[in-house]
C-alpha cells in the first residue's frame, strides 16, 4: 500500500521549515535503533483526520455532495420529495432551513441514502458516484482532491514502519470505498461516524444491513475513544485541521516519549480556500489560540506546501 | 509479525486430511495470479474466534481466571468483599449463585476490575497477571495455552498476504495485552467485547478512561456487525468453535468467490478436553447439526492436529 518514494527527499512537496523538520525529526527518532525514543514497529501509529486534512472540504464536505446527488437521484423516481422537507431544503442547497429542521431532518436524509441496504450495496453505490462526480470549483473528480503533501507523508510514514489510520467525523463506509485507492489506507484502518448495523439472513444468505439511526458520531472527544476502541494504543503522530481534532491531538501528546501533533491551517486563498475561525462545519478557534499551550505544530498550507493537489 | 515458516510444509502440526486440504486449497486459489478466485491482498481477510479457537477455554475462559484473581487482590485491601455478593460467589467459585445474581452481578464484577482506570493502566495490570498466572490443570502460563496448529495457520495466512483478526466475545483490551506477543496479531486487529470509554483531561494530560457499563457484547449475530464496523469487508476465511461463531462463519460463506469457514471440535479428552453440546459457556449444538447445510468444515482436534499446545 505504498506509492513511489524518493529516499533522499521523502517529502518533495513540503517546503523546508519547522513543520517538515518536526516530521523528519520524529520519524528519525522513533526508528533509530538503540536511541532513547526508539519504538518497535507495533507501536508506530499515525492518525489523520480526513475532511480538510487529507482532502478538500470546501465549499462542502465531499460526503455532502454525495448526499445531495443521492437525494436528487431518489427524487427522479419520487418527485414528491422535491416538495417535502428535509429533501427540498437539501436539493435547493438551503442549508439554513435544513439546519433549522434540526437533528431529525439530517437523520432522515441519512436514513434515506445511507441505510436500508447491505454494506456491499452501499459500497457499490458510492463507488459509482466517485467514478464520475466532479468538484464544482476545481473541476476534478472528488477522488483527485486529496493533498499531495499528505499522500507523500502517508507513504513516508509507512516506509518507516508506521501504520496509518483515518480518524474522521465522515462516514466510515463512505470513506472506505476509496481509502485504499487514494491513500493506500486499508478499510480496517478507517474509523469514522457510523450508523447501526444488523446481521440478517436473507434467502439463506448472511448479510450485514446498514440500519437507520446513528451508532457513533466520531467528532471531538469521541475521536480518542474511537482510537482506543479501534486501535488500542495512542498515536505517535496525529494530524488534524479543526477544533474537532483537538482531543485527538492532545491524546497523542499525552503519551510518553516522542510525539508529534500537527494542525493544518487553510491560509491559501490562491491555491485552495482561506478559512479558520469562520467556517462553521469545521472551525479552527481554540486550536489557533492554544496550539502553543498544547504543544501542537501548525502547518501553513501557504508556506509549508510546495504543491496542494498535485498534477 | 510472523514466526518461522517452513515453505515446503507450512502447517507441520496439522495431519493430512480434509481440513488441512481445504485450507491449502483456499490459500492456493486466492493467491494464484490470473486464477478465477484470485484476490488482491487488500481483500485477504481472515477472522478467528479466540476462546476455544486460538487458546484453551477449559475449565474456564482465561479472562475469568483473571477476574477471580483480581477480585482476590481487591479483597486483600477490602476484606468485606469476601462477605458481599457478587464477590463472595466468585471467590468461592460458586458459579450457580453468581449466575443467579443475573446480569447486574456480572456487571459489578467487571466494573470493579475492568473500569475506573485508563486503557494503559488496565493494560499494565493484565500484563502483570499474564507474567505469572498459571493454568490449574496444564500447569503452564496462560500465554502458553495457545494451540500450535493455529499459530502455524496464522503464520501461513500472513505469509500469503492475509491480514489476521480476532473476533471474540472476550474483552478487547484484555486480549490486546498479549495478542502481539502470542499470535503476532496487532492490537488494532483484535475485536472483542468492550466497555464504555471516555476521554478526559486529567492534570492537563489527555487520557481515555475505561468506564463501567457494557459498550458491546461481541457474540453471535453481533460478530458480523463488528466485522463490518471494524474491518469493513467480509472475511475470506473464518474460524470458530461454538454456536456463538455461527453468524460469523455464515457471514464469511455469504460472500462471492472462494470462502472457507472452519469449526474446531474439541473431541480430544486425552490431550485437551472433550466437550461440545454440554458446555454452557460455549456450546456447540446448532453448528454440529447444521455444519453441512451451512458449508462449514469441521476440524477435529483429535484427528486433524498432530500437536495441541506444542512444546
Amino acid at each position: 500500500m505504498q506509492g513511489n518514494l524518493s529516499v533522499n527527499n521523502p517529502l518533495p512537496s513540503w517546503n523546508e521549515g519547522p513543520a517538515k523538520a518536526a516530521i523528519v525529526d520524529l520519524v528519525t527518532r522513533v526508528t533509530r535503533a538503540g536511541g532513547t525514543d526508539f519504538l518497535p514497529p507495533a507501536e508506530r501509529i499515525a492518525t489523520f483526520d480526513n475532511d480538510g486534512t487529507l482532502w478538500c472540504e470546501q465549499p462542502l464536505q465531499v460526503q455532502l455532495f454525495f448526499l445531495i446527488d443521492e437525494v436528487g437521484r431518489l427524487a427522479e423516481s419520487d418527485p414528491t420529495l422535491r416538495e417535502r422537507q428535509p429533501y427540498r431544503a437539501l436539493l435547493e442547497h438551503d442549508f439554513s432551513t435544513l439546519l433549522g429542521l434540526g437533528k431529525k431532518g439530517v437523520e432522515e436524509l441519512f436514513a434515506a441514502t445511507h441505510a436500508g441496504m447491505s454494506q456491499e450495496d452501499f459500497d457499490a453505490r458510492v463507488s459509482q458516484w466517485f467514478a464520475t462526480a466532479r468538484h464544482p470549483k476545481f473541476d476534478r473528480l472528488f477522488s483527485q482532491l486529496t493533498y499531495l503533501p499528505q499522500r507523500e507523508l502517508l507513504d513516508y510514514l509507512r516506509a518507516n514502519g508506521f501504520r496509518t489510520f483515518i480518524i474522521s467525523g465522515g462516514g466510515i463506509d463512505f470513506m472506505r470505498t476509496v481509502s485504499e485507492q487514494i491513500y493506500g489506507i486499508y478499510r480496517e484502518q478507517v474509523v469514522g461516524s457510523s450508523g447501526k448495523l444488523q446481521f440478517q439472513i436473507q434467502r439463506d444468505l448472511a448479510v450485514v444491513m446498514k440500519q437507520p439511526g446513528l451508532g457513533c458520531f466520531n467528532d471531538r472527544e469521541v475521536k480518542p475513544a474511537s482510537i482506543a476502541l479501534h486501535i488500542g494504543r495512542r498515536p505517535v503522530l496525529a494530524f488534524g485541521n479543526s477544533d474537532g481534532d483537538l482531543a485527538m491531538l492532545r491524546y497523542c501528546k499525552g503519551g510518553t516519549g516522542a510525539r508529534l501533533a500537527l494542525l493544518l491551517h487553510h491560509d491559501d486563498a490562491a491555491r485552495e480556500v482561506a478559512y479558520d475561525r469562520d467556517f462553521k462545519l469545521s472551525a479552527l478557534n481554540e486550536a489557533l489560540d492554544k496550539a502553543d499551550d498544547y504543544g501542537i505544530t501548525l502547518v501553513s498550507m501557504k508556506k509549508d506546501w510546495k504543491e496542494v493537489f498535485g498534477p
